[in-house]
């Protein structure tokens, strides 16, 4: 057992039985969460050293839970417990009541919202006066309420979105049919309102009964995905199979993936989902832990209800608990180390998650290539990747998270957001569109919304002590005596260290770059610190006004680049607990509130000479984590819609002078003919049947 | 024949036979161009639309050719004559003598520059002076001048820079060995000076004899990337095949391309290299012509001669003369297409260019995915691109161009930059580096420079009149009680059409889009224009000063998106004739001359009201040309060295409110296990020799 294993089934029932006793007999658990507790890294950190170096390990830190319980009483009444395991020793080593905070969404909570809100008779009442096409069944999507101040938060209240879904197959898109009511429900699974929707820009929530409005029924083509409603699928994509008649490049022990000179660990959990650790290339440490640690979702349509809309997609969902079974798709492609997860049921249970992440080859293009034009000798080398890749579903929305691994040492992490938009219901009497969305389809508007990702970097390039550097290039001044550009051609960079915890904006206007340096690691030839850099995702920050609670809530999206000292269990820039949260608890807050602590103590501190410069905690050259935050301002396109074409957002981690060298250099190249990948010549349309014929093609190892 | 066919071989000769006679029976006739003059688009635009819609087409307009002719006389005068040739009727069109102009690099003429410079004696005698190591071999490299204000540039002169090939080998990389020599070549193959380059920050040109320093002598493994040099390539790479049992799922006839849905055309020219052609997909008319347009790579390092360096890629070097023959190398996978194209020699005899652009498949991920989390159907559809592909060698570098097509309608243009670092010696007796550049070996530099790609697109969506509009997302503001922002979360999208021909920066602080728009054909459903919006690229513009030569011969880098109302023949965003060029003939000086004229001419008009606003050529719902700027500012990495891994940089085209709906929602998905693609389990290391096994995987259609 690896210290960063996921728990074991065995190890999440334990971790049940050793908390039970921690409760009333008569208290009514609701295990939500009983995962892996990461260790301390400065028990860790010396471990994989060693681990890697192949010296002693020593004994492995505690194997601990990390375990969230609510308690409900007949009242409904909950209170959330968090109790840390030490599984060594098969006892609690730590329980604490958290007041006033929500563990992440109960989806069997949820389900018990959309029965209590269809069985609510005002609802149902609501429901008659829609007078809705025959046959046709209403379907109640309950979500998570996204603060806004107009409810006491310390109790779940529910938002009840009502769709149609006109045809009698079960899959049918009824995201095509958003009915105007809306519900409100509340912890005790109560409605404690039902009203009618805006469907026009001066229109406000309102109780004014009336009917579905026939108009918008449309032909299923218009609005349909499944392959079930669309009978002539496209007939013209001919097959493309991959194969790997060796196996793959890959190697896979446990959790841990070796390929091309890459070494990590895969983890997983139900929060964030697919994390990667102690990444290293051809033996020299890269990054302590890589994962996403925060999505936010907010819509941008001003009239009430709709600021209620606004989704943590790992603190309120859950990137794990969401992932999907990728051996029921075609999710990935050539020979695949599909990696199961286990999660725990109310009761305390291990439950598998078949599946989850993926991890297989792509040959990904041209890694190098240069014919020399005297000898014109031209070689290439062909770039394999390897990709760990994991899907989730949160309602309406599927991300497709991947994780790319290249032979030149480059990490890049792909975003692709599928599955279909969020709608809401529009007046059909208008030749206008609404300002706050898109008609995807009649009386459909899919709303304009964000998408906010924090990629979270925690690196260790050759050891733990790393400074984030920002790299600008600027053109040398052309009227100074002293700086020779006699051309006006000359440009130059500058190098700014980064002292103090903060947040930092994008700017490709002076090619700012953001740099991961180990300043006591000196590169022997380029004379510079060794280093990686970042390659943003340019995209635009949170759109919400500073004092919405959208933009409390959501510190991290305030800028694209923010860093860190490294603390244990730091890993929540939104917030630890995110679900209806007030704000105040994320990256932004947290820095502050260090900073202030940091700068009282310096004040205090009689070593320091007086007109000392206050430091507010220093990170140039300690632990630091890098925070990315980038996504997409999704205005849709009625191309998105029934189901969305992937959009991909791509951030990259390449390295700066911390090899001595092309690392992918060694990559076997081919000249003339000679190749490991086989290629077939096209020769036209009189081949019937067979197109493709044998020949002696760019790559063709052996005829075939 | 098709109008947009390029020129046949027969055609070639058959121009150069109806040249010949307009000159004198004496003169030295060096044909540097003979290629297909592409008609007028009032001529050509109707012929495309009759013959995408099936109507009759109509005669085809004359077939002509564009013809570049260099006499010289004993002296080495040059003048440069440009032709127009009636294939039709076998006649010259149209001749014209352009003075103080040159054609683009003559290879021949380059290579005798070579020679000369090498058998000049001083250069023989600083060469001496060096004491080069046993067995070394000195290697000219002549660059174009980049005018710098320095010398006359209405004859050519060269810089030839000096590099020594240490290893016996021809293909050994001798830029490891930058030498402090350079010597100027005049157009009469004359050494008109020969110098010593600076190796410090402070150092300039002189003519200290020094010899070479035998520090910088360094192992091959360091900067040898060819693998005849490179002994032991990496193992562990296992092959990886593509394999497409029915063949590929495009057609083509001739230069005509039909793939799922879009058809288009693929042209060449020794210039641009590959262009694209009356692109549509579904039927409906797209874009009528896209190709990049120039590059410019200029360097940053202020000591003279290096602000000579800066190369017009495609007006100086030609993207089509110097494009690859992808048979040589492993440039493509799977079935595979390959175009071949025609030049011709100094003669006029036609050349042929095998294998100039390679057309094949690839598997491109997940193109949408949705599971129905109530059903817990998952469905998904794999993405396929048809991707055509160019890549050039311009002396060092090599760039990938590459067109993606997807089944959602969209088109990306990936660019990949490898090759060569072009490199300079430096002083080994600093441990500072200097500020121009990265230290890549042992008295190496690569010194800082831009890429600056210009990629032209010409619009034709539903029809030839279009508008650029560009939208940006603005937060609604919170204090204005005219407009509806209770809780601070809304906002809207501003659009802007372009009125005038004008250069634009990006913004994605405001997800500033540009989108191309035809105003007069409204999508029913989204009641908005139907458009394409620009996936712009992020990159710095110039940083050269803009009184600099750089700067003025270079307009198209002065900002990331232009706009144009279209000409014929307007193709050149820095010029016609960019080698040694002083500037003011780019994009921004015709902006500028028409806006003037246009302007003066308002002004005269009497039909005009007075007061009238003036228009300056309006271009709102015209026929309009989209130029996008991009690249990057490579400072480079000891990573790039000494092959550089791809660097990617791509620009997307993407439908909004174009289409009815997702365009690829009817590609066939797959659910549980249904689907074409192969795929095979990797059950560990026990499978020794084959680690894949068969199994039911996600999309296995069938055992094997």
């Amino acid at each position: 057992m690896h210290p960063l294993d996921p728990l074991t089934p065995d190890e999440i029932s334990r971790t049940a039985l050793i908390v039970r006793p921690n409760f009333g007999r008569q208290d009514n658990l609701n295990f939500r969460v009983i995962t892996l507790q990461e260790p301390p890294k400065a028990l860790l950190a010396p471990f994989l050293d060693n681990e890697r170096c192949g010296k002693p390990k020593g004994p492995p830190p505690t194997r601990s839970a990390r375990v969230e319980v609510v308690l409900s009483d007949h009242n409904h009444n909950h209170a959330l417990f968090e109790l840390l395991v030490d599984l060594d020793k098969d006892r609690v080593a730590a329980k604490q009541h958290v007041p006033g905070k929500h563990s992440y969404i109960d989806s069997g909570y949820m389900k018990q919202v959309e029965a209590a809100c269809l069985a609510d008779s005002e609802v149902q009442r609501q429901i008659a006066t829609l007078d809705l096409p025959e046959g046709a069944t209403v379907v109640v999507e309950p979500w998570a309420y996204a603060t806004d101040g107009m409810n006491d938060m310390s109790q779940r209240v529910s938002m009840c979105w009502f769709y149609l879904r006109l045809l009698e197959n079960p899959n049918a898109n009824y995201y095509a049919y958003p009915l105007d009511l809306c519900a409100e429900v509340s912890e005790q699974l109560k409605v404690t309102k039902v009203y009618r929707l805006p469907t026009t820009a001066v229109e406000r929530i309102h109780n004014k009964e009336r009917p579905f409005d026939r108009r918008r029924e449309h032909p299923a083509a218009a609005s349909e995905y499944h392959p079930d409603l669309r009978p002539n699928p496209r007939s013209t994509t001919k097959p493309y199979h991959v194969l790997q008649p060796d196996g793959p490049s890959f190697h896979v022990n446990g959790q841990r993936i070796e390929w091309e000179k890459w070494q990590l660990r895969v983890g997983f959990n139900y929060r964030e989902g697919l994390t990667l650790h102690d990444i290293s290339y051809d033996g020299r440490s890269l990054f302590y832990r890589i994962a996403l640690s925060e999505m936010f979702v907010p819509y941008g349509d001003p009239r009430a209800p709709y600021p209620r809309k606004a989704a943590f997609d790992l603190g309120n969902d859950g990137a794990g608990i969401n992932a999907n079974n990728l051996q029921l798709g075609c999710d990935c492609l050539g020979t695949i180390k599909y990696f199961d997860a286990w999660h725990n049921d109310a009761s305390g249970n291990p439950v598998k998650m078949p599946n989850v992440v993926c991890c297989h080859e792509q040959d990904d293009g041209i890694l190098w290539k240069h014919t020399n034009f005297r000898t014109r000798d031209a070689v290439v080398a062909r770039s394999r990747i390897l990709v760990l890749q994991t899907i989730i579903t949160v309602s309406n929305y599927e991300y497709i998270f991947a994780f790319h691994f290249g032979q030149d040492a480059s990490i890049h992490y792909e975003v692709r957001a599928t599955g279909i938009l969020s709608t809401v219901p529009t007046s059909l009497d208008s030749d206008q569109k609404l300002p706050y969305g898109t008609n995807v389809a009649p009386g459909v508007l899919a709303p304009y919304h964000q998408h906010l990702f924090n990629l979270r970097i925690d690196p260790a390039l050759d050891g733990h002590k790393n400074t984030l550097a920002i790299e600008e290039s600027h053109p040398l001044p052309i009227d100074d005596p002293s700086i020779h550009n006699p051309f006006g051609v000359g440009y130059t960079t500058t190098t700014t260290p980064v002292l103090h915890e903060s947040g930092h904006d994008l700017d490709h206007t002076t090619n700012r770059t953001f740099k991961i340096l180990n300043e006591s690691s000196i590169n022997p030839t380029t004379k510079t610190p060794v280093g990686f850099k970042l390659l943003p995702s340019y995209s635009q920050t949170l759109l919400s006004h500073p004092s919405s609670y959208h933009a409390k809530r959501s510190e991290f999206a305030q800028h694209a680049v923010w860093v860190t000292k490294y603390q244990d269990d730091d890993h929540f820039p939104a917030g630890k607990y995110t679900m209806q949260s007030l704000g105040g608890e994320g990256i932004a807050s947290g820095i502050a509130k260090r900073a202030a602590v940091n700068s009282a103590a310096e004040k205090n501190d009689p070593s320091l000479p007086p007109g000392h410069q206050q430091q507010g905690g220093g990170i140039r050259d300690s632990d630091i984590v890098v925070w990315h935050t980038f996504g997409s301002t999704h205005n849709p396109r009625i191309e998105d819609w029934p189901v969305m074409p992937s959009e991909k957002m791509t951030v990259g981690l390449k390295p700066v002078n911390f090899f001595s060298g092309n690392p992918g250099v060694d990559v076997r190249a081919s000249r003339k003919g000679e190749g490991d990948e086989r290629s077939v010549l096209y020769t036209g349309e009189e081949d019937k049947g067979v197109t493709g014929v044998d020949r002696d093609g760019c790559c063709n190892g052996a005829k075939f």
